[in-house]
């Protein structure tokens, strides 16, 4: 039940010059569904990315921050169904491994490997299994997979999440190709939200660097099922440099101007795609605040109304429960927040009305105005602080009988 | 379904010399039931009070603040049915107005008088019909008022909530009693914990202040049924003075420890029947944290576990899911949080079997445990995080389908 939201078309799906991806059944968990994959990167490319601040890290991410450390990486692992955290020194025996095996059969160094895992919290990596997987995944690479590789990193989404874009840097085309998975964070013990962006163009890294976290900022930390954080979640972005463009290396460039919103926009695709896929999501709502004095405090603001699940029954109702988003607005922690200067609105794509201002109901707010809108799939909740010029977004999905069913009724 | 708590047996509420309390039906939203409570206090009680942080503090709620800080409080008058808050203005001018009719009918200043409301958020508060109903409320005024205003006070809440005791201070009898309202913090927009303990001890109002603080602290300050905070939070503490005890002003005092020990008690009890009752609940859950720097990080780890709905809906599935309580306590925010050394155990009145140690699940542990403990509705999870001496701990109740079912089927 996934809100507006479908597979996506494989001939949608654009290579990446320098990316080749395969995949295999490597029976990690089941058997008879493909669990790894192995992403093959040319020699010259770069890579950085931002990771889980969950002091109860997996193995895999440890690894991957190592490294980063070091550059020069070549390949990327990732398995389903063993999340390889919560597992301790063996863990990180079975991570370092995992890159070893890949490392072999690639003729590169280990620590050009960067491992990812998802599935199941406290459980041994079979790592038996996925080394013998990975002669199949390797023999597998192919630059058209990445609609085969989407699907091979899920685990209880219920579609696939690619996306990909082009765009003009310094008169080159820069293809953008990125896939993603989790189901709002989090999937009951199959925690993990994944995440894996390449592009073509020529970038320094320091920029790589700066352009993953600002991404990340603006797309995956912005996004919110249920507050919970997974010990796994990992967003990457890859440059491999071989679209022909001059080496972008200037912040304060067209250039770079040019990347970063194509970078951002897909980056948002592939995490507002999580939330329309979260655990029995029936609506994707966006909680747009402005007016704040610096972005930490709207993304306060924000979260607090995101995280509600009294504001995420309502939607999931079609109540516009004014009461509850104001109560959420009022226990964000701005302790001099004036309330009596705060606006807010709710809307969809075709309307939008103001609901509360001086404090309370706005005089000109009907219930059927709240109600019409709140039929709709897609909605937005606008905050006005009015007491700053900053701005922040988190999109988040409703809170359904079968958010809980999901998370009940699952035993892995 | 509340999870242990029945309906508390008349006979065990004691009167506290100094008060009286009297209910009316003044047909505030409903018709036919009891909505409107009058507490009268004998002269030269004292009292003090903790109120919501949110920002969107009700009107009342305001004016209890100010009335406070002139002391010499007399009468406290309560309403359900509506919470006077979102209301502005108009809001504020009528709990005003509710002051000065009961400051009228029973001849003190309106400054004497604490209101308070619950119900529906962001609609006018129908000042005329609770003063016309003021007048049967005080002719119904006795001692014995207790069992009766605690279902006055309760808006959706399934059963009322009393506690009594009896305290030895100074060679004197102390009688302390207490009733509460609230379904877990909230209800749809029936929102607002509100609690009001009596005794007749004589103590000084610094040190009725300090108490008041501290106790709320560790009662209605530690539970959580849903993370959502009211707007018209309140607990007040009296103190009538006529127990016959040599006033207390030390805090360094065997008697200051005798009244604080009680007040504890007794607001564990109100607090900790909030919680039972909460919406939905089907489990009592304590989160006991020990072994922190400090007391404000033992309740960041205990509430991120007592918000999670992932560790929420897995006890409702009395499933020992401990990647969810891992994961939980690695995301509360404490940076350098040494996971290999933190342990964790699950519990019930029965037994206790360690279940995490090492950043992992114990070697101990079996399965067939964790199954068994999670049968029973009372659970405790104790983590020892192993980096000091501090502890806190945290209430909170499952999540289960009902609590979907209440918050999204209910429209006031």
């Amino acid at each position: 039940m996934a809100v507006n939201l479908t597979t996506p078309n494989p001939a949608e799906l654009l290579p990446v010059a320098g990316v080749r991806l395969g995949v295999a059944e490597a029976g990690i968990r089941k058997a008879d569904r493909r669990d790894l994959t192995v992403i093959e990167l040319a020699a010259g490319s770069r890579a950085a990315g931002v990771f889980t601040q969950n002091r109860f890290c997996a193995a895999p991410v440890q690894v991957c921050r190592a490294h980063l450390t070091t550059g020069g990486i070549r390949a990327l692992v990732i398995n389903t169904g063993v999340a390889n955290a919560g597992t301790g020194e063996a863990g990180l025996a079975s991570a370092h491994e995992t890159c070893e095996a890949v490392a072999a059969k690639l003729g590169i160094g280990a620590e050009q490997v960067l491992p990812f895992s998802t599935g199941v919290i406290l459980e041994p990596l079979p790592v038996s299994r996925l080394v013998a997987g990975l002669p199949r995944a390797i023999a597998d690479l192919r630059a058209d997979g990445w609609f085969d590789a989407a699907h091979a990193i899920m685990t209880t989404d219920t579609l696939a999440k690619a996306v990909s874009r082009q765009v003009q840097i310094g008169g080159r085309t820069v293809t953008l190709t990125g896939i993603s998975k989790g189901a709002g964070m989090i999937r009951p013990n199959m925690a993990t939200m994944l995440g894996f962006l390449a592009c073509d163009a020529a970038v320094s890294q320091p920029l790589l660097q700066a352009l993953v976290k600002e991404a990340a900022d603006l797309s995956f930390n912005s996004i919110t099922v249920d507050g919970d954080t997974s010990t796994n979640d990992s967003f990457i972005l890859i440059a491999t440099g071989q679209a022909g463009n001059a080496e972008i290396v200037e912040v304060a460039s067209a250039d770079y101007a040019a990347l970063r919103d194509a970078v951002v926009e897909v980056s948002i695709a592939l995490a507002q795609a999580i939330v329309r896929d979260g655990e029995g999501a029936t609506k994707f709502m966006s909680i747009a605040v402005e007016g704040g004095r610096d972005r930490d405090e709207c993304r306060k603001v924000a979260y607090a109304v995101g995280h509600s699940p009294l504001v995420k029954t309502a939607f999931f109702a079609s109540d516009p429960n004014l009461g509850r988003i104001l109560a959420a607005i009022g226990y964000a922690g701005i302790d001099d927040l004036d309330v009596s200067r705060l606006r807010v609105w709710l809307g969809n794509p075709q309307e939008s009305v103001l609901v509360a201002e001086y404090g309370g109901r706005a005089a000109s707010y009907r219930e059927e105005a709240g109600a019409r809108i709140m039929k709709h799939a897609e909605l937005t909740v606008r905050i006005d602080l009015a007491r700053g010029d900053a701005a922040a977004t988190v999109w988040t999905c409703d809170f359904s009988y079968d958010y809980v069913k999901i998370n009940a009724d699952y035993r892995s």
